[in-house]
């Protein structure tokens, strides 16, 4: 007789790209989550959750091929013809928030979020296609004030979550500066923007190559160990001496800086606009007692540079720590933002200045774990063991008890008989205690109460003498089993 | 000169059947959630976050049309071929999950997760595509303590969050006695798959049609008041009273209850096996002491059919609100969950008893806010107001100041020209206390502050005389601005 024919199994796996978060993976990140919205609350900032789902259209045009409306997102396409897709950052929702809503909210309206983001990239080691972000942001209000907020707040809230004062600091710059900058350098006008690219890219790599190799790309070109060759922005030495006075501009404190920039862009109106938002804030800082400490203009910072118009800025950990090969730098940036004044306009028409700051959630949370300042550990419950499965009910009202006293407590719930496979669940649930009653302890009216860190740790260091000595195990009548494990747990 | 051509503006709007969450929408659910968490974790379980995208296949075949296999779910096809999909519950990505990570996982894995799940479903007015679910699962045992453990769970979770004894029960039912009243009804076999669906269906409207509509439905059919007819199960009298004896099976006490099904399912194995079920866990929470003021063993219960191999079991809140048509009606169901033991088999080929619970969060937290068990309003900030622009750095020092005390605060950023604005703003922030430090205020070194809240309920009901005895505005110095501020909070 034939076989009924068998569907093949699904795979038990996740997408390319995605992954599951376990315990304390999850537990870590709510806790810091949580101190992160207690000081936006403070500020005045009111929670937002907008949908994951958002219609092509509103999320914006990065699609370059019109065929495939999906380049970067996650997207399809409804059965009434609409296209759909899941949010790639915060900020693209909150401006279809703002313009929709606009009438019923605040203005200004301060609003802080966080969720998972999603991204269509071609996933690798360690990037993930699905991420969390922690968003704050102030729209409507083209004051400097805003934004020295928002800079006062990322501050306060990196202490908040446990990252020590002198282990990072904000870093401020000014898009217009920088716009300033190229004008000066001869850089302006619409056909100079594939110069400027090579510019901007150039400064961003200093770090990595050096005023030499930078130099070497604002002029003729550039070519590297491997012999590839990179074409240079074409810059005069005299144009290319400002950018590279633009990076070096940074001074020992605020004033000096925001001199020597408004000496490198002298002549242009909007590099000088700039240089006056930057004084501003810095003035804002100052006042409120934010020094270079915490935060400092620096010139160099060149983050996201299609999309901001005035003020930028980022959150460096300053912190060493072993990179995967085993060298040691930097931690690097957690948090980053600026002054977009141009994206509610795309729905309204209307120009709604805004500004904000986005933490990158999983990368500050990896540095709360580096430097131990978060728990990595999940404290496991106790566990009581079966070893009569007729007295399934005693047990239960044993955790029960432990439940009660606000002690984290199960009942072993798997097959009984092998009582070995009890004690390695135990240690796999990092259980602090396992509990057992049998039949002769039953009649004798006692428990045994295991202290399971204990026993690890004799076993780990005692000799046979000492091990005699140290008992991890305790027998105690059964109406004196939780004030027992309080006394194991309070150590 | 012909204008340059104008892009259409985007629509500024959520996809059909999403909704945005602001405010207390958003920490209130979060509050909610995290004491659900708290219960949770107390009873051993842990957290996990899986991803929100899964493949079709480890979704699962509910995709009748093999063209199109987005129904009821968002999916979409990868350049790959691959189809991917947002989870539609938690239960699936369980599955998934616990047969991916199955030799990592302790066994049994007692597991909570909480987020959004989306539904490609026709939105209609209070049903959204995408909503929260909280569940709970324990994976990996056949024991009925499992299923008990879940119930009280459940229980002390609906306390935890505000619900008091008294306005809840828990009703626990067996899937397998059903399934025996249906072979001692005559209808066992699979050519009886549509007669046992019309009784299943029948069972479940007992609430709206009553016991002789229900019986009309078990024999040759009903007609209702519109006329229309619907054809019944065919049943003889004698297999009718069985089905009818099961509704009405509910008495005083569990073991009465139990006693009476035991009755009507004899003659039944599978019947037999689910009464044996039921007592079981009514002994083991009877031991535990959920008396039948938290839980109960209730017949009518059909919950999930097509899904549950073994226990059911729904939490309903049995206080009245008013319906959309302002009638009186009971809450009704928040919670609700079974044994499923054949989900993990599909990935793995091996059984893997599991059983959980789901929480309708949106329902739950809808309960909390009609019984005003929590906070409907949030917290609005104290609002500085800006008499003179330049000086806002003296303003900010004073947000700084109440910020730092932990007192939620902030400056006022929109145009500040327009006091009157800035006093509506105040209002729409729902701000306790607005500050206002003129240039008069400055140079005597005090502040005004007004206490809005006392302002408001003056304003309502206070005659003129009573107006001017009972000021609401007062004059400090400067560095008593915190303190009076503190005492007006508090008062």
């Amino acid at each position: 007789m034939a076989k009924p024919k068998k569907t093949p199994r699904p795979k038990a796996q996740t997408p390319k790209g995605f992954r599951d978060y376990f315990g304390t993976d999850v537990t870590d990140r709510a806790e810091m989550l949580q101190k992160i919205a207690g000081v936006y609350h403070r500020y005045g900032f009111d929670a937002l959750e907008s949908s994951a789902v958002e219609t092509v259209e509103a999320l914006g045009k990065f699609l370059p091929d019109v065929d495939r409306p999906n380049e970067g997102v996650f997207a399809w396409q409804e059965e009434d013809g609409d296209w759909l897709a899941l949010r790639y950052d915060m900020t693209a929702p909150l401006a279809r928030v703002y313009a929709q809503h606009r009438n019923d909210l605040p203005n200004p309206y301060r609003r802080y979020t966080m969720g998972p983001v999603w991204r269509n990239e071609k996933p690798g080691p360690g990037r993930f296609r699905q991420f969390y972000q922690c968003d704050a942001d102030t729209v409507g209000t083209a004051s400097m004030a805003a934004d020295a907020e928002i800079c006062a707040m990322l501050s306060d809230t990196l202490e908040a979550v446990g990252i020590q004062r002198g282990d990072y600091v904000i870093r401020i710059n000014n898009r217009k500066v920088l716009n300033g900058v190229m004008e000066v350098a001869g850089l302006a006008g619409d056909d100079k923007e594939a110069e400027r690219g090579i510019v901007l890219r150039a400064i961003d790599k200093l770090d990595r190559l050096g005023p030499d190799g930078v130099r070497a790309l604002l002029g003729e070109g550039r070519k590297d160990e491997s012999g590839d060759y990179t074409k240079g922005a074409g810059l005069t030495d005299a144009h290319a001496d400002v950018v590279m006075g633009f990076m070096d501009a940074q001074r020992a404190t605020g004033s000096e800086t925001v001199a020597r920039l408004r000496e490198l862009v002298d002549g242009s109106d909007i590099g000088t606009k700039g240089v006056d938002e930057l004084e501003e804030i810095a003035a804002l800082l100052d006042a409120a007692g934010y020094g270079p400490d915490r935060i400092i203009i620096d010139p160099s910072v060149v983050r996201g540079l299609g999309y901001y118009t005035g003020p930028v800025y980022e959150a460096e950990l300053t912190f060493d720590v072993q990179n995967e090969k085993g060298q040691t730098v930097q931690f690097g940036s957690v948090a980053g933002g600026g002054r977009y004044d141009d994206l509610v306009k795309r729905f309204t028409g209307q120009e709604v200045p805004a500004t904000g700051v986005s933490i990158g959630v999983d990368r500050l949370l990896a540095a709360l774990r580096a430097t131990n300042r978060i728990g990595t550990s999940e404290a496991g419950p106790v566990v009581v063991t079966v070893m009569d499965r007729d007295r399934m009910a005693d047990y239960q009202a044993m955790v029960a008890e432990l439940r009660s006293a606000g002690i984290r407590a199960e009942v072993y719930l798997g097959n009984p008989k092998n009582f070995g496979n009890q004690l390695k669940y135990a240690d796999k649930r990092n259980a602090p205690i396992a509990i057992i009653e049998g039949g002769d302890e039953n009649a004798r009216g006692v428990v045994q109460i295991k202290d399971l860190i204990l026993g690890a740790k004799i076993a780990e260091t005692a000799t046979h003498e000492e091990w005699k000595d140290r008992p991890s195990q305790f027998e105690v009548p059964r109406d004196q089993m939780l004030a027992k494990v309080k006394e194991i747990l309070n150590g």
